[in-house]
């Protein structure tokens, strides 16, 4: 009732998100353990193993850990709080204070530094909006705790390289962290047959990943991941639970109580699609994208990243009175848009719940737009 | 399937919870607002209007706000947000270092601390398990960001002389901090008939509350809540997200996609339940915690707190052996308990899933336990 005049993701309208419908297998699966709370794991022992082998899954089929059962992990409120807990860790660790990301970083490093004082240095991006490696390798310093590299940025979907990068922090003992909350179920089958750089733990430097499940996972929020290479990093921010049933726990999540119905829900894709049905889902949505390119550039738009490197188009507006047009005229018509500042441009994330041929007509109302 | 041997609150045998079984509305009403982002509003207006409701009946009706549309606030992933949230806006706004806790504090705050660079100043305890307020006034120092009071503490649902805190915290200039996050849905109803104090905002002092909906509130995980008195505070916490749907929008919760469930679940308990279905509530699990005190007291057991603040009962323990037997032997009858640290003793949260009856069987193998 209340939701009536809200979105939904199942009419296509919704062009600017990262979320999108849940799979109906992660929805039952939810459903069935509402009640379950992963922060008493000792009233919950078969949720809690759930997630270690949801971690592990991850681990050994996105992110290429060599000792997959070494992996240490946790399904987190969401992309930021896994960003967090990488940044905080890092601190820990290493005692710096310095972390060094990509100008395209999200917003939820800024969160991060803020917390935890701890100081972005921002790194410059080529003309693909991936960030300069070279800039980031001088800008390491002795108080670097940390450097980022992003496998599908926010405002492009572009990817960093992140084998050039891992390169670099391993030259200068620096751990680094990628936050894959975006292509970490795309970009590992995508490389298949495009050109992405490996990002995972085969790359020594990488001590942690963000990979969130109510992304490209198909899982209903709030179910964020962060990996971590083993248990070094999440040891430095443990925190001692006196009083859980049986009689105390160690957390090094952010939450206390922390829902086990995204877990479920994971744990239920994992068991219905696997691999092969993740697989297959990245090819559709990535091969829709490129049919959206191509339809762009027949219309004269221009594309931010071009050819896009994942499932996200983000097409160029050349001033903010025209973004505040267009931004207008797809409310008239019902598209649910999303603009990005840099670079300004309209952000078309080919989730799922779209196809080029849906987002074809958007794109003729931007080239009136543009044109007009 | 998964679930099959996890314990489920139903059956009476979890002892030692703050969760519980969601109310039916709650339930459905959370399962209809699966795929909600509230980090998103552009995209979900309703659901964030209903959030927006969700804070002003707390600030009203739980929280004697003078102004409750001044309140500020948000359901977030938990207690451990919240407190995390209150401290953070606090270091932020007074420049200040030092936390001054009850040293019944919910280890949140530990996590609040290291993660922030703050420090915990804890006060010492009264008999009754409540903060010595003078002694808090003695610890008040020039680096005093926030001083925290608690209703229901963690181990023994102690609750602390708020009104008292709210006196020496508003002579010294200095934001006080009330973490109801178990009695936020209970004392305000429970003082109309027991004494227990004031909390809310119309103690001068109080700046921020934690109250959470997944606990008394009887709502899905994750349910917290924070609530500002108004927006001074999380505006020193807030950070800007350039690409929203829509176009950009500002932040102060740690999450940044939010599961809108929870908020649609708080808000169909309000409509079902209101003002009087959780005085109902209220009154009912208390008198249920009156009765066990009752019955422990008849087979010769010690209440930590007695009779008990809230809907919580602790018996304490002798020694860490008979802690240890206790445990064993709760588990080969089924029964899930919680054994606290100081005081040693074993948790009994009257929850609405257990009733007075059930408990006492457990109370008889406690005093067998003991008896030993």
């Amino acid at each position: 009732m209340i939701l009536q005049r809200d979105s939904d993701y199942s009419d296509g309208t919704v062009l600017g998100s990262m979320c999108t419908e849940p799979h109906p297998v992660a929805a039952e699966a939810f459903v069935a353990g509402l009640h379950v709370n992963l922060g008493d794991p000792y009233l919950f022992p078969n949720a809690y193993r759930a997630e270690r082998e949801c971690i592990g899954w991850l681990a050994e089929t996105l992110l290429d850990h060599p000792a997959p059962e070494e992996a240490e992990g946790s399904i987190v409120s969401g992309g930021t709080e896994a960003n967090i807990l990488a940044a905080y860790a890092a601190r820990e660790v290493t005692g710096g204070r310095e972390i060094i990301v990509p100008a395209t970083r999200h917003f939820s490093f800024e969160k991060a530094a803020r917390m935890l004082r701890m100081k972005l240095v921002e790194a410059p991006l080529r003309s693909d909006y991936t960030v300069d490696v070279d800039a980031v390798q001088d800008l390491i310093s002795r108080d670097t705790a940390l450097i980022v590299g992003i496998v599908g940025t926010t405002e492009t979907g572009s990817v960093d390289d992140i084998e050039a990068l891992s390169d670099v922090a391993e030259d200068h003992g620096v751990p680094l962290h990628v936050d894959a909350a975006f292509g970490g179920f795309t970009a590992p089958f995508l490389r298949e047959e495009y050109p992405l750089p490996r990002f995972g733990f085969d790359l020594e430097a990488v001590v942690s990943v963000t990979v969130d499940p109510h992304k490209m996972g198909l899982v209903p929020p709030p179910a964020g991941g962060i990996v971590f290479r083993d248990d070094e990093f999440p040891k430095a921010i443990e925190v001692y639970a006196p009083y859980l049933s049986g009689g105390g726990a160690s957390q090094y999540t952010i939450t206390g109580t922390r829902p086990g119905a995204p877990v479920l829900a994971l744990y239920a894709n994992i068991l219905e699609l696997g691999e092969e049905g993740y697989r297959r889902i990245a090819f559709r949505c990535y091969e829709e994208t490129l049919k959206v390119a191509e339809k762009a550039r027949e219309l004269g738009l221009e594309l931010a990243v071009d050819p896009p490197h994942l499932n996200l188009v983000n097409i160029r507006l050349p001033d903010r009175g025209t973004a505040e047009r267009l931004l207008r005229e797809s409310e008239r018509e019902g598209w649910k848009i999303s603009v990005s500042t840099k670079p300004l441009g309209v952000r078309i994330v080919m989730m799922p719940h779209l196809d080029a041929e849906t987002v074809s007509r958007f794109l003729e109302l931007v080239a009136r737009v543009l044109g007009g």
